[in-house]
Parts: C-alpha cells; sequence; structure tokens
C-alpha cells in the first residue's frame, strides 16, 4: 500500500486524486488549508455579487465521500523533512512513499508593502467576499456624504492588472455601473456624477498570452463599455487613497484591486536551487521536483520547460493543473505496475477570456479565434462543465440565468462575520 | 410631505415601509446597519450548512428599487434629539416629521462577560456564519488530534436555551451527526466515540410559551435523536472551554451555543422611563413611545401591554412585527386624511417550531395541536411564504429539496474574509 500525500485541492490536486480514487493498492491524503475546492475562473463574479460562494465551492469530505481510499485532513505545510519521508503540518504530521505539491501560486506585490496593506487581492474566496464588501460598503458611504472629494474616491476603481482577472473583472463592474447603478443609487447617480473604472496594465495590451485579433477586441469592448483603459502604466505605490505610478501620474481611489501578478509558494525543506523564476518549482517531464525522487510539484507551482514547445514552461492555466494532474496518476499507478512513466506533453485547448454579458474572446489552437455571442456561449458551457460537480453546475446555471434575464444580480449582501478569538484548546 | 425615518429593515420595519410604498405624502427613508434584510427563522439553517446567505437575505435597495417614496440609508442609531425632530446616525443626521424603531432586540447574556466573550450567539447573520465556521473547523481538527480530551472537548456541543432557536439548532445538529458525520469523518465516527449534542434551558419545560402538548411533544422527539435534555439548570459562566452551572455541574466543551435570552437596545435620547423590562421601550395602542408624539417602536423592541389580552405585552415573535408594522402605516396614513388611528389589535395565528428533518410541533390560537410531519409540512409552508421574495423562495427550497433528498447538505464551507482595516477616508 503506498500512500501518496497531496498538498493543494485545486485543479491540479483533485484531478490527481481522482486518478487514484478506488485504486486498491493506493492511500491518499489531501491536504488544503480550506475545507473545499474552488474554481477560481468564477471566483471574480462571487467579487461583484453574481455568484454565492456555494455555487462554486464544494466540501472535500463531501467529495470523496465514495472515495474509500482517500482522506481529506485539512491543514497547512510547514516543512519538509525529505530524508525521513515526512512533512509537517500546521494540524499534524504524515508520512508519504510519494508527495506532491499542487499548492498553486499567491498573489505578487512585488515587494510594495502599501499595496500589499492596502490594495484588494483577487486570489482565493475571501478576497472575493471581501472585494464585494469593499464595494458595496464604498458605494452606501458614497450615497450619503457631503464630502465631494471623497466621494470621487469613493467612486473611482483602480483595477491593477491586465490579464483575464482584471479584464473580467472590469466588465462585471461596467455592467453593474451599467444596469443597477443608475436605477438604485438615486442619491448619486445621473447628477453629472459619474463612477470611474479605470484598467491599468505595464504592458502595451491587455490579455497579453492571447492572439492580436483578442488583443483588438478586448481594448475595443472594453473602452466601448466605458472603461478607461490605460496602458503601459506601472504601479509604484498606493498610500493615502492615491495610486502613484512609476511615471508620475496619480489616481485618487479607495479601491485598488490588485490582479497583476502572482509567485509561486516558499517551502521550507525544498532548497533554493529547486527553484526557478517566479518562484516556481523546477520538474523534469514527470513532474518530479530537481534534486528529488518521490516529491513532484503539479500546476501553477511548478515550471516544466520544454525547449521545442515551451522553453518558459507552461502558461499558468487550468488545463495545464488538470492535465498534469491526470499524467502524474497514470505514471504512479504505471509505476506500481512495473511499468514506465510517460513524460507530460499538454494538449492546449485554447484560452478564453469573458468581457461584459454577452461578450468573450476565443482563441484556438489552430489560429481559429472567435468574439462576441458566440464566444460567450462557449465560455459559460466551458465553464459550466468545468464545475466539479452537478450540484454547482445547476445552481451556477440558474444564478446566470437569472442575472441575464434581470440585468441585475441579487447577491449584493455586506456580510462580516466578526469572529471572535478562538479558545486556546 | 412628510418624512418618515424607519430605523430597522427587519419584519417590523419593512412591512411598515410597504404600506407607505408609492403614497405620495409620505418620504420614507428606511435605516440599517447592514445593507439588506434577513430572515431569521431561518438563520439557523446558515448555521448548520443547510441554506446559503442568499437564500434568506435580500439587499434592501434591490427590495425598493420600484418603490420610487422609499430610501435607503445604511448606517447606525447614535441620538435622538427629540426637540428638533432629528436624528443622528453614524453616517450622517435625518430631519423626520416621524419616528419609528424598529430595531429589534439583541443578545442578553445577563452580565456574564465570559459568557459573551467565549460563547456563539445566534441572533443575526454573521453570528450563523461564524457558529457554522466554527463547527466545521472544531470537527476538522477532532479528526486529527491525537489528545483525546481535546477531541472530547471538540465533540461536544452545548446549547443554551431551549426557546424555539435553540431547539432548532439542536434538530438540526443531530440531523448532521446522523446523516453526515458519520460517512464523511471516518477518523472520528464509529470508534466508540459520540459527538454529544446537550440542550440546557433554566426553566423547567422547553419551548416554554407553547402548549403543554408541544412541550410534551418536543421532549420526546428531541430525546429520541439522541439529544442529552437537561431542564432546570441556569449556566453561570463558561470559561476554559468548561461550562459552570448555578448548581456546580460543569460541561468541558469547545462549543457553547447561546440562544438564551434577548434585550432591546439602549437609545441615547430617550429617558429611562420609556424603558420597561427587557429593555423593551414602552408604547401605547397606537405604538406610540411613552412621553413622546411622533417618535414610535413596533416589533420587538417595543411593549405594548393590554389589561386583559397580554397584561405583560406580546410575545417577541415577528407576527406581532409584521402586524405592528402594518397598523403602524395605515395609522400615519389616516392621520393624514384627518381620520382617527385604530389601537393595535393581535391576531395571534398560532406558533411553530421545527425540530428535525420531518417533524415540527405547530399550536394554532383555537387550541389545536399538530406535531410530526403534517406540522412540518405547515412549518415549510408558511416559513417559505414568509420570506421576503419569490427569488428566495425558489432558491430556499431548492436547498431544502436536494437536502430532504441527499439527507444532507452541501454548505459546509468554512469561510474567513480576512479583513484588511479599510483605509481612513
Amino acid at each position: 500500500m503506498k500512500h501518496i500525500v497531496i498538498i493543494g485541492g485545486g485543479f491540479g490536486g483533485v484531478n490527481l486524486a481522482k486518478q487514484l480514487s478506488n485504486k486498491e493498492r493506493f492511500a491518499v491524503t489531501l491536504v488544503d488549508k480550506n475545507n473545499y475546492n474552488f474554481f477560481p475562473p468564477l471566483m471574480y463574479q462571487i467579487a461583484t455579487g453574481f455568484l454565492e460562494v456555494s455555487n462554486i465551492c464544494y466540501p472535500f469530505r463531501k467529495l470523496f465521500r465514495n472515495k474509500k481510499n482517500i482522506r481529506f485532513h485539512m491543514g497547512e505545510f510547514v516543512e519538509l523533512i525529505a530524508s525521513e519521508n515526512k512533512v509537517i503540518l500546521s494540524t499534524g504530521e504524515l508520512q508519504y512513499d510519494h508527495l506532491v505539491f499542487a499548492t498553486g501560486v499567491y498573489t505578487n506585490y512585488f515587494g510594495m508593502e502599501n499595496v500589499k496593506r492596502n490594495a484588494l487581492p483577487m486570489k482565493n474566496v475571501s478576497d472575493a467576499i471581501v472585494l464585494r464588501n469593499h464595494i458595496l460598503q464604498m458605494l452606501e458611504i458614497a450615497s450619503v456624504t457631503k464630502d465631494y472629494a471623497e466621494r470621487d474616491r469613493l467612486l473611482t476603481v483602480v483595477i491593477a492588472g491586465g490579464g483575464p482577472t482584471g479584464v473580467e473583472i472590469s466588465g462585471m463592474l461596467a455592467d453593474l455601473r451599467k444596469f443597477v447603478f443608475s436605477k438604485e443609487y438615486h442619491e448619486i447617480s445621473g447628477k453629472g456624477l459619474e463612477a470611474r473604472i479605470i484598467l491599468v496594465d505595464g504592458m502595451d495590451v491587455l490579455l497579453k498570452p492571447m492572439s492580436d485579433k483578442s488583443h483588438a477586441d478586448v481594448l475595443l469592448t472594453l473602452t466601448e463599455m466605458g472603461i478607461d483603459i490605460r496602458l503601459n502604466m506601472q504601479v509604484k505605490d498606493y498610500v493615502d487613497n492615491t495610486v502613484i505610478f512609476a511615471n508620475g501620474d496619480e489616481i485618487a481611489t479607495a479601491t485598488l484591486i490588485w490582479a497583476a501578478g502572482v509567485t509561486g509558494g516558499e517551502f521550507k525543506g525544498i532548497p533554493a536551487g529547486a527553484y526557478d523564476r517566479g518562484k516556481r518549482l523546477s520538474v523534469n517531464e514527470f513532474n518530479c521536483i530537481k534534486g528529488f525522487s518521490n516529491v513532484y510539484a503539479i500546476g501553477d507551482t511548478c515550471i516544466q520547460k520544454h525547449e521545442v514547445s515551451f522553453p518558459g514552461g507552461h502558461p499558468q492555466l487550468a488545463q495545464v493543473a488538470i492535465q498534469q494532474g491526470t499524467n502524474l496518476g497514470k505514471n504512479l499507478l504505471a509505476v506500481e505496475k512495473g511499468q514506465p512513466m510517460k513524460p507530460f506533453k499538454y494538449w492546449d485547448k485554447g484560452s478564453m477570456a469573458i468581457i461584459g454579458r454577452n461578450k468573450a474572446v476565443v482563441d484556438l489552437p489552430n489560429k481559429m479565434h472567435f468574439r462576441g455571442f458566440i464566444a460567450w456561449m462557449m465560455w459559460l458551457f466551458v465553464h459550466l462543465m468545468s464545475l466539479v460537480t452537478q450540484r454547482n453546475r445547476v445552481t451556477t446555471f440558474y444564478n446566470w440565468l437569472i442575472a441575464w434575464f434581470t440585468k441585475d444580480q441579487a447577491l449584493r449582501m455586506i456580510i462580516r462575520p466578526e469572529e471572535k478569538p478562538v479558545s486556546k484548546l
């Protein structure tokens, strides 16, 4: 019986576990700091009130209920003692035969402490809820304040990061402004005021990794939606409700959404030489970490270079994580049967980004490109099918249906659970 | 144009606003510290993971979208300056022609500071989420801890308060234990361990205000569900994970749920003589506060005595708040037309409490009594219809349907939004 420990229950970790489920010779322990899996591509919809948390989250214990050989252990990684095949967690220790890091990435503030302290990241469910609360709160204060400078700051949102996250959240905010804001915030809309949405990026195009056609489409569409796009602009600081750029420009705002960079995690017990750029763990073609024989990494947290096809490693996308998880699972099973491992080969199924109510951009590998309504339908379908359970699909679809028909969302509640400090046990 | 200010958007406040909606001569401002209305009778279902927040909450701005004469103002009461017909809020000041307190009640800790600090209350949505997180967290820690004394503390839940809230949450926890716990927490269930659920109350019966038949039914049903019921037990303290009773008994537990008492709010600017027992505001038969001519109170926060029918005031129930809100609304309209006000007369439609999956108790005014499945169907129907919007009804019904068929709930996510301190504006 081989014990596989997987740290992280995202796309990579869950797919790896699925490959090994109900396989008698394997006992799997999945470790995660949260007790649920969530679906990052749709998180910005929690942040803008179109979806509820439960639409895109699912508890691990429920997910693995019928898988006899998979256990869930809630906790965080603390240290790796590779010489003893042991990993120490915040809630105990585990011995392993194989250990897999599927930990994803974290928000990168590029050393800017004020940005880290004051901006709103968008990497997990907590972030999304905090952002939702913040935006709603700002609107409520703006409705009643008599200080006009304050009101301008409250009605200005700056989004840093022109990747899919930044683009998607800008689009949704623009829809909110058009369909909801004017109807329900009479105190502030239509009085010569405007809620400004400003999307900034250090690059010269939005959605850099996508095709030129996608670059052109997204720029045009977002501009038509009334979003102020400022390219070649690098954020340098965010303090006293002012975003300061490298070129000296400033924008006064109470809301800076930070979707401008990611970085891998640092793991005590893994030597510095195993990391590559972006703090990604260097792995070989079987996803085994450099310098180890039974410790692996899959998904965003690793970098696997292929001389011809991906000399700089794969893009940090869900599909890569899913496929690497599946491949590693099959490889571990193969080894158990005395068969050789297969190197990982990424099957690029294309990429897509949603822009607004009816609009998206899709690039398929054969250089096909779609935009507008048909791209949007494709985006909806792929994301709905990628959700981890049928229940998630039904409830997400229901919320989308309602939102689409009513041009609105109803999930705009500011919920702030005020936690008591948990008594020391 | 008369300006009505309503402090509090619960059952009473919302129904009063509805009466005055689209009435030209009235401008209504509804004030609430939250930006949404929520439905207290179903809150324990958020706490136990059967319902999601959005099923029973609805944003005020959306609620009043088509009511041209109703505004929402988010904020908390600070002070009343009755001589100037002015009320000061945390977010501004409002002048009024009529002011209505519809503020409900708050958790009463009877002066026990440790209980206030360490126990988990159950009065609003934040409380429900904190409780849900706490229970799930305790189970996860129990799954991995090697300290048996700690594990016992984690697997023991004490509920203080034998009213509907305490009874309902005990029943739901028992269902969780029976249908979910054993299937998903293999590390701790079925190993000679037991998750203990202990319901305590200082009285000699549960659901004291209900009929003798209800007392008997609820005691029998809860006991059959494996809940340990201890009556005539008064909590004196809760410290070091130990509940201490007045008679000297102690129970070691990491979870004390406090549903044992309520108290009205204290309002600066209202003299002490206007309060009665339980800090409830004394009002006359038109819900006007003693000593005032244009300041009113409705719902749980007031006490209105009727010599024959309700010498001690009405029970603090949703129906009373709803009816008082409606009556006051009609009275304010009548006065505007030069007609006399009508005194409030409570139409007792009966009371009900749910006990578990298929069980409830219902007392109707004509001394009719129902229990079991038919009572449960009545309970479901009444609560579904009482939800404030169609959307809430559909989504709540969906979640109940799934929970009932699967004997389970899927909303068991620990979500802890870690708020950054909001920059001083």
